[in-house]
């Protein structure tokens, strides 16, 4: 097998963050403009102007409402581990619970829950253990490492930049590729004002262009022609060495057992494919699906919640004939209209995707066949279900270099974000691969077997034996050997019939639980030729179409599509969650600490339980205004206020948190507004329309 | 600190199966009656005769339909690893849900996600990287490793069992306490009839009672007196070592942080707990609370589903005033009786818990304070709420020396099982315990400032420096020193004035982030004494009440709880979830594959989506009986069957799994009963009342 690493997209979407370097010179950040409706998507006309992105502001805001902090940070933190403070963690269990309902539910997948710590043998025989690492170069003296790729690639683009300084050229693409460095630490501290000549500048950009295709050795090549050495102290590094990106330990008191925290949930579901497809009734095609923590033992993670050691996957594995890719509920989604950027768009150097629906993308062979580009709009229709914005995602093809070791073709998700294009979710055809793999490392068939309507003569290679010849030639190791040959596939019998042409005789070493080392068979112990055969039962391997969610990565790009300012106070800033997914639906605001509004507030939050509304109440001093702006932050949808003419006819007041609208009526009636367009998809102004406008209370 | 091994209870859950050994000469295995309708709890009156229950055929119903599996089983399997399979995995994640609403946001409690992963400083501070682990020693010759308690309990047992048969004795005790390691790999694989002397026996049954509690020195000595070596072989072994239960890894690619897999959520927790503060506006008391899993690299399980090394683990940490354990919510929960097996009785050397309300408890200072009383109370309503047998649970009060190194009291959930009684829920007061250690170690306060309605007089000892002397002196370390004395605690400073008083100085190694290892403070620098003060802010570190529950346990349970044999055909097993958690709520039934039926099949998915409601569809060609035979194995509460009356009226059949009734009516009014009774609670009778009873078809 061919050597791939991890860094050159070796898994289909955690190798963050590809799109930034291919990209990142055509994205113009920070300049996109947000417009509350398009995300708010309760469906009120509130067309504000937009205001700009500011990162920082997002940032400060989720770290102090506790959307996520870097973990042990009273310790001094671990690079790339954070935990999920309260918001954060309700925002992640409700998009779970959106995905499982979506698909599990909907598609009727079959869910497991495998475990992380993983045997040796398994990641072995995955191709993990030999190919899932990166390249890392070490300072032989300070002993700090450097994550190879990245650091040829920040030193160039450094240099480069000191050449348009000293050239007296605006600096426009260095500063625009910069940006997306703005959370990574630096490596290159000062950019120095020196002149290159022009062919070390072309060198340089093909370098660039190239850079996420290059083996350790081509990196060690260029890292010593071009002298590139520790950035702060100068110091020469070592060569570029393999990192494995997992985590290792020893499982049990022997140490003799050695495993790896699972990089990803895949293999746990191949692995149980026999049982999952008994379990199925032997019906194909069919799914399953893991919701769960994989790891990933990163270098140096530079880029907040998007490139984190420990983190939250969603992936589906989706068995079907490789005969019949065909989908039967294909017709639901083959007239939504997506974007498309394609291998052949990228290889002809262009980066405006295609704009068309999935049926004519099947059609034109844009997406190879009906189940993957299913699985395309389930995807698309997920993240629009949780409130990505459609305007900001794509479909890009992996270019074939780029491919994971056991995919035939992989189309990310992308969503833009001030960092640019990040994948968040893979789509890949794993083909047959896996389960090939282990079947052929375990010896038990992982296949499915197809009564066939009608018998079929085929002709097949039938490899006849000499029973009586193997007993006193292999004595106990007899039985092995006849197993070994009469388990032999398709293309292994036409192997070894030429084999037995050329040498009148088979010799192997891949029977294994045998004493001998190497077997040989002589030619007229066995007779291998193609025969007529009637055929009852079709016997295959099936190919695996894997959508795989990065939900971490989902929820940074959900904040970035949900964050805005009032434009009439860029302080006050607002995390326009849809109300299906939102941490809390609810806020309850009592307008005064008065005792007699009590009976009342205790009456609303007892029928929010009723229906199982996630609510809080705010009942602290602070204005009614200030309490708002606190939960427009918490992205919280919908808030209740009691106030005094609430004790007189048990009215109460909504509001809602993009337009700040406000409308009145009964708790029953207002309760029941907010459940229907939390769970059941009505819009605000279909949900209020019998409620009263309201304009009483003003929020300063 | 007092070595404690997590053998003899360091940990206030997981140290499996403790109770087993306490009272298995007490538990009467495969004894207890079965009641479906204590169990179903849909309310049925189904009085069918109890059948005896069978652990085998229940294991084997569990396997067969893909409750679990063993993992990597293709691969020959991982003990302790398991994989829950569709089934297992839905009723996982239902009981989940139950919990969260349950807790988290009937509690109002700050839910948080955080990582596995963790540092080697946490969890030396926690006292896990010194105390979390077991005895085990090792064959040298074969390299087998035992645990040293195991060993010694069972050899002595064998020993016993062999002179009792060597007496003509009945063989009555030993043959109960075997019944609990049916699972366990049995390491004396014979017994022989040897007469041991009175003496002996007597030392012996007294080792069987202490066995809990003996450090690995003991157990080393009493392996040498008695010539306790490997049972098969009769080679000599080592002397007991400790092996820590935790997994080892580490972060990043430089192998200088050592880090574990979390051993219990609860560490995350008290490191998040100043955000958490922050988050709740400052109010006390709150809880935190944590659904995750956490790993213990046992030396050699084999309980099945009981002990694992890898688990799902439901935490909270309530935060807590200790001078106010009142809880405002204790009233919901008093009157509730339950069974209390307190520390007393225990130590009475009785079985027989008390039976009183959680009021009665706390009044009567069995139950500590309220805030744990009322948790007690919540566990319980939980556990019933997704179907836990009443009459099979009990609290019992850990013993003294059996509670973890950071706990005051604990009370456990107990199940009672073939097995024995099971702990799965800890309930454990610890104290200031772990915000003490960690905030010593890193120097953030991690504690409460409460503003007191009246300024308080206190006497308090002061701390007076002498400014202009410091600097000079110490230097850049000045602002160091001077912080580390105004930061020490009353009781510190208590210590450092007698220290003045003895040596009129002050020596310390414990400033951190200083030049100097140790720092001389003359006497003539600083003035401590007591004074008396104005204090306006009391300053404390909130105890901790800790409920935690071991998901996987409580889900076995479950599973022994729910499962039962119909009567009049004891091959017909049933598993009577709720229908709250069952993993399906409904099976649909097609009466036969005819495609006149399809529309209806159609109609009722449509509507069961609609609503939400998980279900299967079931068109194989098998009969009726057998579909909703397989079902009842799965526990799926309900079933609709659509038949060719249906085509007339769109009226179909529902039909309750625990007594196979059935009814019949139009597919609105079938699903409205459905939804009713599992998600709001209504009994069968009170669902289905409006539907008229229908014999129409037979189940063979």
């Amino acid at each position: 097998m061919q050597r791939i690493l991890a860094s050159t997209g070796l898994l289909n979407f955690c190798r963050f963050p590809k799109q930034v370097r291919y990209f990142s010179q055509h994205f113009k950040p920070q300049t996109h403009k947000v417009s509350v409706k398009r995300n708010s998507n309760i469906g009120l006309s509130v067309n504000k102007m937009a205001t700009k992105f500011n990162r920082e502001q997002l940032e400060s805001l989720l770290k102090h409402r506790f959307f996520f902090a870097p973990a042990f940070d009273i310790y001094g933190g671990v690079s790339g581990l954070y935990d999920y403070g309260p918001p954060g963690c309700a925002l992640q269990a409700n998009i779970v619970d959106v995905w499982r309902k979506h698909f599990v539910l909907e598609e009727d997948m079959l869910e497991l829950d495998t475990t992380m710590l993983t045997p040796y043998e398994v990641l072995k025989t995955s191709g993990h253990v030999d190919k899932f690492a990166d390249w890392m170069c070490r300072d032989l003296k300070s002993g700090e490492i450097f994550r190879a790729d990245h650091l040829v690639e920040e030193v160039i683009e450094a240099r480069l930049k000191g050449d348009r300084i000293a050239r007296g050229k605006k600096d426009e693409p260095a500063a625009k590729t910069d940006k997306k460095k703005k959370n990574r630490k630096k490596k290159v501290k000062e950019i120095k004002a020196v002149k290159l000549d022009d062919e070390t500048v072309k060198e340089f950009e093909i370098i660039l262009a190239k850079i996420d295709g290059y083996t350790g050795q081509q990196l060690g090549e260029i890292m010593e022609k071009y002298k590139i050495g520790n950035p702060v102290t100068g110091n020469p590094l070592e060569k570029p060495q393999e990192f494995n990106l997992m985590f290792q330990t020893n499982i049990g008191p022997s140490g003799q057992l050695k495993g790896y925290l699972r990089p990803e949930t895949a293999q746990g579901q191949f692995l149980n494919f026999e049982k999952l497809l008994e379990y199925n009734n032997e019906k194909m095609p069919f799914a399953s699906a893991v919701i769960g923590k994989s790891f990933r033992n990163e270098i140096s993670p530079r880029s907040g919640l998007l490139r984190v050691r420990e983190f939250m996957m969603a992936e589906i594995e989706h068995f079907v004939d490789p005969e019949n890719k065909a989908h039967p509920k294909f017709h639901t989604v083959k007239d939504l209209k997506l974007s498309f950027l394609s291998r052949e768009v990228q290889e002809a150097g262009k980066t405006e995707p295609l704009q068309m629906t999935l049926g004519e993308a099947v059609e034109k062979h844009i997406v190879e066949n009906e189940t993957l580009a299913y699985f395309l709009g389930r995807i698309y229709l997920f993240l629009i279900k949780i409130g990505i914005d459609p305007a900001r995602f794509r479909f890009r093809q992996h270019m074939a270099n780029e491919m994971a070791h056991y995919a035939s073709d992989c189309w990310d998700g992308e969503l833009k974000t001030s960092y640019g294009w990040i994948e968040c979710v893979g789509c890949a055809d794993r083909s047959a691969y896996d389960l090939t793999v282990h079947s052929r490392k375990t010896g038990e068939k992982l296949c499915v077997r197809q009564t066939l309507a009608e018998p079929k003569i085929v002709k097949e290679y039938d490899c006849e034996i000499d029973k009586r010849k193997f007993g006193p030639k292999f004595r106990k190791d007899s039985p092995k050997v006849t197993e070994w040959l009469q388990s032999r596939s398709q293309a292994e019998l036409e192997e070894l019939s030429k084999e037995l042409a050329e040498n009148q005789k088979i010799v192997t070493k891949d029977i294994s639980g045998i004493a001998a080392e190497e077997v040989e068979i002589p030619g007229d112990f066995v007779k291998i030729e193609k025969k007529k055969k009637t055929v009852h039962v079709r016997e295959y391997i099936p190919n695996v179409i894997e959508p795989s969610f990065g939900i971490g990565r989902i929820i940074y790009c959900l904040y970035e599509h949900s964050f805005w300012c009032r434009p009439e106070d860029t302080a006050r800033a607002v995390l326009s969650f849809k109300p299906l997914v939102a941490p809390t639906k609810v806020l309850l605001v009592p307008l005064s600490n008065n005792a007699k509004l009590q009976p009342v507030v205790k009456e609303v939050e007892q029928q929010l339980k009723q229906v199982q509304i996630p609510f809080k109440v705010d009942d602290s001093s602070a204005s009614i205004g200030k309490r708002y702006a606190r939960n427009d932050e918490l992205g919280t949808p919908f808030g209740i206020t009691i106030d005094f003419d609430s004790l007189k006819d048990q009215s109460v007041t909504l509001r809602e948190r993009d337009s700040t609208k406000q409308v009145r009526g009964s708790i029953k009636e207002i309760i029941g507004a907010i459940r229907n367009i939390t769970y059941f998809g009505e819009k605000w102004d279909e949900g209020v329309k019998n409620l009263k406008e309201f304009e009483g209370q003003s929020e300063d």
